[in-house]
């Protein structure tokens, strides 16, 4: 019987979703609760691995197993065995032919940074101060070069092991918000697929356009695949895992 | 010289702003943070105290000290001693007559409480999970009832010291965001000040009538004074100090 579950988790203080030896990870603690639910030992896969540091607001997993608890009770089974900084939101029972990686559609992460004059202690868990403020004009115009389907070969850490890095961004949206003395911006990104740091580095890429960089490091960057022609590599905490989409709504109608 | 100063803290780890022996606090931090910009022990007052766990977006303080700091970089200076869950977001030289506390004009606070089938790890740090969704149209009909001026002496802990208890309320906001599975409500609440534990016995009640209670708690309330007729407290974390206005802004014109 194979089980779909959406999980939450602050990935503050996991080292990456991927169970490592002698390493707090997301997967690690989701299979400890499993073993507990199911009395045997189960892999729970996701729909992708997230890094260290990188949350989740909807991660989609799934789990195969035997138990006589009702598919949608073992959100609540596994929540009681879990710590808390990470949570099944939803459990149900699998679509036929589901499987949580290969059966993804969309993802859409969000990639969250702010302009203030210091570190301001309510954002700095999952979002990163930039020093100076960029153009919320010039990201836009920056992110309508990347949307549709690219090479995105230089959108990737080197040592990548996808076999085509070709890539279909579906919408990028970006947004300000005032705050008492700063401003908050948000990169949405969907896609069909993300290559390793790809929502990072377009982030950095965005907010060095934002800051005065011209855009042709982004029509370089497709038509030589040169990572050198980008910015840096955004850190991991204002990256979160915003939702995963498949065919058919993984938990029926209601959503 | 006095000196003024917008503070951003998350609560979580604090006693709250009061210095107390043996405890972690706001005010013990900033205090030392002072002691080695001034040299020497030096008072830092705030608005008003906010009790342990509630947070603050800009609190402001006001210190008495002699250096020869620019005042508008006495910020970074306090902010390279403190640790990272406080930080002097401006500082600059106070107006003349200002106190920090006593010349408070209004004051904005935040209560965020959130519906979801299960605790949510990335709103849990600043927000209180709601096992039942309330009605916001049912809040909002209830937070009519408490703007304007009234004696809101049931809408504080016992042992209050106040001198009265009538308080204005300028005004009184309920909001709702949808989350992936669940809603997230903010009510925002405008003030010429608050009674110790008000913002929070006020959400309580709100959230109490969005779930079912009739609207006579608050007519009761503020004809008996009786605390016993409005709900429970609502918990420390969920509560921010969102601002604190002055009859002039504290930091000149820019604002």
């Amino acid at each position: 019987m194979r089980y779909v579950f959406t999980v939450q988790y602050d990935g503050t203080d996991f080292s990456g979703y991927q169970k490592q030896k002698d390493r707090r990870t997301v997967q690690g603690e989701l299979e400890k609760a499993a073993q507990n639910v199911f009395g045997a030992p189960v892999r729970v896969c996701a729909s992708g691995r997230t890094d260290a540091g990188v949350h989740a607001v909807g991660q989609v997993c799934h789990a195969d197993g035997e138990t006589n608890t009702p598919a949608e009770k073992l959100a609540a089974r596994f929540n009681a065995a879990l710590p808390p900084d990470v949570r099944i939101v939803k459990s149900a029972a699998a679509p036929a032919g589901f499987d949580c990686t290969r059966s993804v559609r969309r993802k859409t992460y969000v990639y969250a940074a702010y302009f203030a004059p210091t570190v301001l202690p309510l954002l700095e868990r999952y979002a990163v101060r930039l020093a100076e403020k960029p153009s919320l004009a010039r990201m836009r115009e920056g992110a309508r070069l990347l949307e549709g389907e690219h090479d995105f070969k230089a959108f990737s850490a080197t040592g990548s092991s996808a076999k085509t890095s070709v890539r279909t961004i579906y919408s990028l949206e970006v947004s300000a918000h005032t705050l008492l003395m700063g401003e908050l911006f948000e990169i949405r990104v969907t896609g069909n697929g993300f290559l390793y740091n790809m929502v990072r580095i377009l982030a950095g890429e965005l907010v060095s356009i934002g800051l005065g960089k011209g855009m042709n490091g982004i029509e370089g960057a497709f038509r030589t695949g040169e990572r050198s022609l980008l910015a840096k590599t955004m850190p991991a905490k204002g990256l979160r895992l915003e939702k995963v989409e498949y065919d058919a709504p993984i938990f029926g109608e209601e959503e």
